[in-house]
């Protein structure tokens, strides 16, 4: 019987397909003893599905762009390192060789092994690392009997559930899911903006949900209205038909701005760069007609292996980017490793109390010898090619871009003096995400080139709020009036000294914040090719003398119900 | 034979003693079997010794002051929860019992059980883990041992040592050691911090002295000059005389300044308040001339036990504050938990992966129904006894400040309607310790009557830097030009809107800082006793237009250099 439920729209796009429910996870699994003859076989099953397990989580966090790299990779990452750890496989192999069990029993007796012993000691305390270890072993049961039955997952399906974790969310994209509905959670959430980025419908805030669907019912999902309806009848079908053509006439249209100027109503151009960290972001980058590439993340080299790249395989990836661009301008960011699980090179610092304020970006590169000139060296060598610009992560003094400056100038004159080709100047840049360099900018700006705001950790350091905890969801939010009077500091700094300036947080990326950002003076955003036509369309509805005018009442704003207010005030008709 | 070492002094005072010399820490017990009928003893023998750890630890928490309280508790709170979890005791009092073990040998049986699963898993994850357990089984070992012989632990002696944890330095000196000497360390770190602040000579970054010094050698250290002799000779013993009879005549000069004014020498008034969080801290501060209190702690209250304090626990303390206080102006913090450790009521949160950005301080007082409202209603009541401010921790916005505000008004109005005799006006302030806050000032200070700035967590946030991680101990530092900057532009706001505005961050209680935070138009201090005579000196050395004058450099300043410069500069001559 046709059911409704009324949710919050937390992604756009329509789904129709069956539920798949899933209930808080137990892994239970019954004793199960295999003869003798079949114990090589099972432990080949199980190295089979670690490896299934392995490589998914190795496409996954090559597939995650943005900020989500950096958040969710930090997941994904711990639990590769579990996966990886000899002494867990070997445990396994030894339960099932010397016990005779089945791959997934010797998994439960594993998992249950390590529970107990952390269940000895203070609940409180263990508990999370008990939950990773549940989900890393809950994965490689998964790939178990994926292997066994062929099971598509949940492709193709709607999954319901309680809540669903940033990580979760990009792996399911990944899997296939068409859309997911949750009985918690919020529209500001790091799930739903995720979920925003890779365009995967998403409803949350259903509480009836868990309890009315069961697998296998038809639902019709609508992620911009936030309805959901059981057993669709056939208006239902009808309205979801509807949206599905709305939604391909969109995108047909959207398309369409690719060779269009990124011009505002009044004739002002702004430049769209994007962030990028593969070749086909890179690609995508330049088919959609961006300025050049804005952010450019070099961590993956990094990641995932025991040894440092050198100079010539850095050498060989950063040419390639700028060969990639044909002439536009390359935007690369030096390494910006901090308390990263996935690193192998020793690097970065483990158990820091508070990884967000610890060892990370431009001062790993200048606590870690030879890290920093290897990389300059190969940026360097790489504006033979083309037009590149250096960035400098989690600036916090003058003295850091000084030092880097001092290493900057000396690579060049050693890669000249060996008869490299190179550009007569490679800019330096900072990145604006520690308060402190927003702040004391006046001190240092003579020492860079240009400048890019990152907004995702500014805002972060700035409401000393973590924007990976659910508790202050509320909290974590770029529209404070400290938020916006930093960027509009940073931007006139910028213009009074003729540096640019670029903004490449999440918000650069999200269609609602450009009319505010062109309020404050913006005309340089850096975001993922996949929200870069949305912004432009945005942009091109937008009257820049308007908005300038009406930034005074913005920057009077006295708090984020006022911000929105200006928001929805200043957004132009698209469309 | 006479040997010199020349450290980093990093805490004034000069101590002459034994060297106890500690290596690196292994509980190596052998297998020892007990009688059966010496079970029962050796059980109440194990519980004597973690009894005497438990309040060892406690009267260690309870000692702590300032900024340390939150930071050192934070590893005791830990440790106290391993200590007391059920199955750990359990299983020690199991392995007595049925294996007829020693106390000592059922500790190590058990750290190596637990150690052994931990290693089994990936190292760099755990190994911290296994950190805390061993030091609170080698806690409980040290205790049992200290029972047999009677042996007064490391009292009198003079530590040599690798390197020292914050909370070791404050347990270290509550056990009477006389003098820490470390072969690494910085002057800058927050275990030289605190030892200044507890005023236990400290010499760092000395290493030779593992090497040379041998458990039992006699030794002179010099905490201010960093000079630590072995096996002194006469001339060395004559000095160390002349350095005690120096640093005596000192204490007593600074005794008589109990009675004098905060008074610059162009006759500027000061307003000295005294950080609090005991009786003891209140008798202090009262008869060292304070101005008040100016930061009064409750977390205490609510540590280390399973239930809230209610509304009349918490008034009849804080009535006995003001009390206390004779008049006085009594400024009493509300809550400022979060991801704390000892909390066993279950108000903050868990295992946050970032707890300085976490759910803390106000936000965990309105985000928990009824805690506010109860201490909202025990500060008012209080305020019928003497003059009461309240001050709220970690604002970020002016929701936060106007909900409390409405909670406020409903409460007094609720009080008075009941017949309690309470102040007219019971003031409302907000600590600017989160950025945002500093910098949206202008958006809430008319919701404010008065403003804390709390420089230790808001240079945390402005630099992005964990003042605990050791990695970035030269990173962390108030002399940064963006801080300047803040405190100068809060000090000035609330000026301009008649605010009061006082310092109540760790810089407040350093003398060699008073003389910028003048500078700054600073007139109000919040300071822990221990060092208020000190910066009363200081500041009356000081000439307040003078300063004044200069300020314009100090702001000029680009680094922490010219900082540094300045206020070497600018540093009065005193005594």
């Amino acid at each position: 019987m046709r059911q409704e439920f009324n949710g919050h729209g937390a992604s756009r796009g329509s789904a129709l397909g069956r539920a798949r429910v899933r209930l808080p996870h137990v892994l239970e699994v019954v004793e199960e003893h295999i003869p003798a003859r079949a114990v090589e076989t099972e432990v080949a099953r199980l190295h089979a599905a670690i490896a299934t397990v392995r490589s998914e989580m190795f496409a996954l966090r090559e597939r995650l762009h943005g900020a989500l790299a950096h958040e969710v990779g930090e997941f994904l990452d711990l639990h590769s390192l579990l996966l990886d750890d000899p002494e867990l496989l070997q445990g396994l192999d030894e339960l099932i060789r010397t016990g005779r069990y089945s791959a997934d029993y010797a998994l439960r007796l594993q998992r249950d092994r390590i529970a107990s012993v952390f269940q000895t000691m203070d609940d409180a305390y263990f508990r999370s690392r008990v939950d990773d270890i549940d989900q890393v072993i809950g994965r490689v049961h998964a790939a178990l009997h994926r292997h066994d039955a062929g099971m598509p997952g949940v492709a193709g399906e709607i999954l319901v559930t309680d809540n669903v974790a940033p990580a979760e969310i990009a792996q399911l994209q990944a899997q296939g899911v068409m859309a997911i509905v949750t009985t918690t959670g919020s529209v500001l959430s790091h799930s739903a903006i995720l979920a925003r980025s890779l365009h995967l419908p998403l409803v949350v805030g259903t509480p009836q949900a868990m309890q009315k669907i069961n697998d296998g019912d038809v639902l019709a999902v609508d992620g911009a209205s936030g309805r959901v309806i059981l057993e669709p009848d056939a208006a239902d079908l009808r309205a979801h038909r509807a949206r599905v053509r709305e939604l391909a006439r969109e995108r047909k249209q959207l398309h369409r701005l690719r060779r269009e100027p990124t011009r505002t109503l009044d004739g002002v151009d702004v430049k769209l760069y994007a962030n990028a960290e593969s070749r086909e972001d890179v690609a995508e980058a330049h088919a959609l007609g961006s300025a050049g590439v804005g952010l450019y993340r070099t961590e993956f080299l990094f990641l995932q292996r025991n040894e440092l790249p050198d100079e010539e395989e850095q050498f060989r990836v950063y040419r390639d980017v700028v060969l990639g661009m044909t002439g536009r301008t390359v935007t690369i960011r030096t390494l910006d490793l901090g308390a990263d699980k996935a690193d192998r090179t020793g690097l970065a610092l483990r158990d820091e109390p508070n990884p967000a304020l610890g060892l990370r970006g431009v001062r790993l590169s200048l606590a870690r010898d030879g890290l920093l000139d290897a990389q300059l060296r190969a940026l360097v060598r790489a504006s033979g090619y083309g037009p590149v610009r250096i960035l400098l992560p989690m600036v916090s003094t003058r003295e850091e871009v000084r030092s880097v400056r001092a290493t900057l100038k000396h690579v060049t004159a050693e890669l000249r003096a060996q008869g490299h080709e190179i550009a007569e100047n490679v800019p330096l840049g900072a990145m604006i995400e520690v308060p402190a360099a927003a702040i004391a900018l006046p001190a240092f700006i003579g020492s860079v080139d240009f400048l890019s705001i990152g907004t995702n950790d500014l805002v972060q350091y700035l409401l000393a709020a973590d924007r990976n905890n659910e508790a202050l969801t509320s909290l974590y939010t770029p529209l404070h009036p400290a938020v916006i009077r930093l960027i509009r500091d940073v931007i006139r700094q910028g213009q009074k000294r003729g540096k640019p300036v670029a903004v490449c947080g999440e918000i650069a990326g999200d269609p609602h914040f450009a009319p505010m950002l062109l309020a404050l003076g913006l005309t340089e955003f850096s975001l993922h090719p996949a929200t870069l036509l949305e912004v432009r369309r945005t942009i091109r509805h937008c009257d820049h003398a308007r908005l300038q005018a009406n930034a005074a009442a913005l920057l009077r704003a006295r708090d984020r119900k006022g911000i929105e207010t200006w928001i929805a005030e200043n957004a132009p008709s698209v469309g």
